[in-house]
């Protein structure tokens, strides 16, 4: 436990605390492991949603960014990250115009995903439109069972065939996230997850060998990433939630709890026979029970007490009202006025409650999330 | 099925869409009994969080509004409504300096709550430093076990006594909020619940008695207000869901599926064996299963086709990513491109994603959600 973790800063609660110690320290680990494998990472910037932690990954090495939504992506463009993912299916051009200009506008490289006919569609109008020609991957769905061909399927031959031929397109890779490994209820199991990502990423580049085109291999999850030592035939490594972690980082064995670097600060506003009431509810914590919905999490948070008597005491958030927070006493006694920690068990849609994440006793340090509510 | 549903504006998705038809219904539905039955209607704003919205619940009669957080509350004193109701316990004064400022600058009624000494003691110091006095309510637990006062307790009395003595404060009535009435699992229970509330709300009345005072009493939450027919003694009601409803007023059986005014309008953008994959997950729908982490739904929202030939037909969200839902395809076959209506679990939470609730086609018309993110 850090001074940090006793001492957060003292601002009015709920808020979001970002500890920069820790940030730094997970943003050097990812950093190190791809430099290690000889892999680019680009990071999934869902989970922070910030101009300023996106430059310090981009500082440390970092090729560029994987964003979601276009709306998501723009703020990012206009920061300066020199190329863009974006991981999402487009099915209608109109959606990427604002994006392209703005990429245009400011050199950034762009690649686009695609797993139909439609998508390959809406990506050649839209280049159509911008006159230009975009860099497509083709999504690959390695288990998780949502947006992808499947690797043996003869979808994967026929749209490689349609994508290579579309003359507004340009198939420059494959990509893949294996989200499944959220519900890994072991390391071996995640790790196993990890190995078949890669070889089936492996074998679908082979089965487009006809196409001749040069395909990156792009996959993706802070848990797959961390699980693995063998990356060989992988280009790009693509997680999101290793700069701040959370509680499914741990329960899936990737992170310490000294490693999680968002916590919301809260305080006891009452207290009953049964329960501490905090300030922190659904709509400070989200009702989140972890990633693709996996759960495996006891309640909506883990709560550590930071005062001097109690250090080391951890409680459970057991109940969510939006406004409040349910923590049973257990053999505790604390005082109303009481403040304390709440470890999150998903990181990214927390930090999507919030305007700015506080870093300091000091409003004018934090952090912008410029990108929460970016959801189209 | 309205033509509202078959036509949901054309705006990029996922977005929030209120159907301002049945929001004027649900507004003039709940005026009508609170005017039947003598009752003030001080709404709950926190279910939409749009001055818009409140406004029209004033013109229609409600004497003020409720908030949760002080800064929830700022937006809708500047709008200028008449009176606030804060329904949240504040124990430090600081954090009542800014809403105390500005409710003077706009002649706002205000009255808050506390159930501890700590919270009196807050109030009685935000009081002398505004140079004024502050009406407060005690908050009496009548069942959910979350904040308040037992009916029954000598805390009850011994509380009554502190605020009575305090120049600071005058003590003018009990509030309570049956919360665990959204657990009720039949529309009995439920009735039953509501007829508690009211009894207990008389008899603590009526243990205060010994200090002569007039104490208004008012009572909350929209299952427990449309359970009821009997509010006999009861000055006040303050719903707040009842503006928008959700699937867990269906389940309640308080509210039709027709009557729900807020819907999630998403696209399907990729499609699977199992599943169609839409571009509304956990930071569109929210992850919550209901109020006070309730449950009792299935999934995570209510899929309604709008297209010609599915109309009618009803699909469940079965599964969150953070931009992605899950929605298993039972015996449909729709194309990628398909526009579909989410119900949600909770409308309060999802609202609480949205910067503008999308009422037609023009962005010009949006309603601004302008106490989203107030957290404290």
């Amino acid at each position: 436990m850090t001074i940090d973790q006793r001492n957060p800063p003292h601002r009015p609660t709920p808020f979001a605390y970002l500890d920069m110690d820790r940030l730094r320290r997970n943003l050097s680990r990812m950093q190190t492991i791809a430099d290690r494998h000889g892999v680019a990472l680009r990071p999934h910037i869902k989970t922070h949603k910030s101009i300023d932690i996106a430059r310090l990954q981009l500082a440390l090495g970092a090729i560029g960014v994987t964003a979601s939504k276009p709306s998501e992506a723009l703020p990012f463009i206009r920061a300066g990250a020199p190329s863009l993912l974006l991981a999402f299916p487009i099915i209608k051009a109109e959606r990427l115009r604002r994006l392209l200009a703005l990429a245009a506008e400011h050199r950034t490289a762009t690649t686009f995903i695609l797993d139909s006919e439609a998508g390959a569609d809406a990506l050649a109008e839209a280049a159509q439109q911008a006159g230009r020609i975009v860099d497509v991957h083709i999504k690959i769905d390695v288990g998780l069972g949502r947006v992808g061909v499947l690797p043996a399927s003869s979808a994967l031959t026929n749209l490689g065939q349609v994508v290579a031929r579309n003359p507004k397109l340009r198939l420059t890779g494959l990509i893949s996230h294996a989200g499944h490994g959220y519900g890994a209820t072991s390391p071996s199991i995640l790790a196993q997850i990890a190995r078949q990502e890669r070889l089936l990423m492996l074998e679908t580049r082979e089965r487009l060998g006809s196409l001749d085109l040069p395909l990156r291999l792009t996959v993706g999850s802070t848990p797959t990433v961390l699980a693995t030592e063998d990356f060989s035939g992988i280009d790009e490594i693509r997680p999101g939630n290793y700069a701040l972690f959370d509680l499914t980082a741990q329960r899936l064995g990737v992170a310490r709890e000294d490693e999680i670097a968002l916590c919301v600060v809260a305080t006891v506003v009452a207290r009953n026979s049964q329960h501490y009431i905090i300030d922190a509810g659904s709509k400070a914590l989200t009702s989140d029970l972890g990633p693709h919905s996996s759960g495996g999490l006891a309640g909506f948070g883990r709560v550590l007490l930071t005062d001097g008597q109690n250090i080391g005491t951890r409680l459970t958030v057991s109940r969510l009202s939006e406004e409040h927070g349910f923590v049973p006493r257990e053999d505790t006694d604390l005082p109303i006025g009481t403040r304390l920690l709440v470890l999150p068990n998903h990181s990214c849609p927390v930090v999507n409650l919030y305007d700015r994440l506080v870093i300091s006793d000091k409003p004018e340090e934090d952090l912008t999330v410029s990108a929460r509510g970016a959801l189209n």
